[in-house]
């Protein structure tokens, strides 16, 4: 049972910019479709993690990015991992690889990240807990902290 | 002469996603549109901070940014303020804050943000020294660190 | 009273691919927002064209553009030039002009285009049709047909 | 030896904007990658479509598009269908089915579309003719004209 998943992320060619590596804000967005994928997948007690319903959803509070190495468009996937790296009341942070390609020998990592998530009440604006159930397929998918190199920029 | 340099943001239709806030990786593009304004503008000495020549350029080696407040689409324009917060032996750090509107008062700020910048041997693809000339500038746009209010994520 | 409306443009780094030019994609982010921008005008009559309402909304039915010549990131504003070739029972069609600079003279006409845009209802989904008034507010704006050079592709 | 082509097209969260389905920019986006993946497969005789060397490159010189139905963000794949509907001397022009599953059965055509490309010199930038290998390619893909039921803009 890994803690770590891995999805494809299928490259588009406009993820290039002018100096012909993708660009440093695609890979936020590289993130948040791993999010989705993560939360469309059954976990593994084989339900889902529901973070989005008619009371609550989810707000991205917080993202830390360290790059890596360049990224270059190709029509073969690259690949995103996602996991937990803890999980507290009322949010949770995620970590992420982008690795340059699926299979992880040989793969270059270009970037390593970091999500901090809330869940939050429609009605009122304002964190809520987590449930019991959240935080039991939260802590599935539980890994290592990501390890960035750079300190915090002063 | 101000630390903190203000630009206007303007916004696009297609900046906000089905959750009808702008989405948040659309942030780190105003970012990098800020920086590219700066680096458009002459210093206080009249001189412009080259970067970008036929043997160096600068990448993003970090980016850290924390959400305040949702922001929505306006034909008004947002603003962004960027300043520098660090310089160092071949990198620098900026500072940014996202504003609903040009206005500082009565303005909110939906985001808080920092990017490591370094400066790269087109030849080499490793960091070289910044010149006096171009810490001059950086120097000449330093302001206070970024007031984070989130734990960097475990 | 001018039948065309002139929008600036405010073009991002990201606008550019890896070729080097604003990526082909863009130029219909560039028609959205002059839409966009001609709908929160005040028609010469002082009242809106008001499309979005509880009841309907506008939707895009077909799009046509022609390339003439690059266009390039700049700090100073492109222009976006949008006026009204056709107004229908229930639809109306667009014309567009996006030059590389807001000054007409000397500016560059790098693309044309034509959309044509239908009111729907929410509940049916079916078009429905314009009001008189705005009718009134479209044909302010109606000009010339676009001067498509290349036929239709066969 | 089927004329027509067909690629999975991978939706991103951030495809869809404020009304809750994919934005129409981004229907040009998915062309723009089909054709990528088109001219990366190898043609029926097993050699590729190179249009892009240190001599030449192909512009986007028109694009239709009309939209047939709204198309939503899920992580099932949707599809592109891609094929070659006319050869002249130095163009050529692209058809696409936008279609909202991979599955031809039972799925809902999103939008149909064309795009003439245009083969450049790098040198003077001006049309260069098409080759007999790269025109048996393209020939290899013809398939029927796009069955535009709108009439063009007035």
């Amino acid at each position: 049972m890994p803690p770590v998943n891995t999805f494809p992320l299928h490259l588009r060619f406009g993820d290039e910019d002018s100096y012909g590596h993708v660009n440093n804000v695609r890979f936020l967005q590289f993130l948040e479709d791993a999010r989705v994928q993560l939360m469309s997948e059954a976990h593994p007690g084989g339900s889902f993690l529901e973070l989005v319903d008619p009371d609550h959803y989810a707000l991205v509070g917080r993202q830390e990015i360290e790059y890596r190495a360049p990224l270059n468009f190709s029509t073969r996937p690259a690949a995103v991992e996602i996991w937990v790296t803890a999980v507290g009341a009322s949010s949770f942070d995620l970590g992420y690889a982008v690795r340059d390609r699926m299979e992880a020998e040989g793969s270059t990592t270009t970037a390593i990240a970091a999500t901090t998530m809330v869940l939050v009440s429609r009605s009122t604006g304002r964190p809520v807990r987590l449930s019991d159930s959240q935080r039991a397929v939260l802590l599935s998918w539980q890994g290592p902290a990501v390890p960035f190199r750079r300190s915090r920029a002063r």
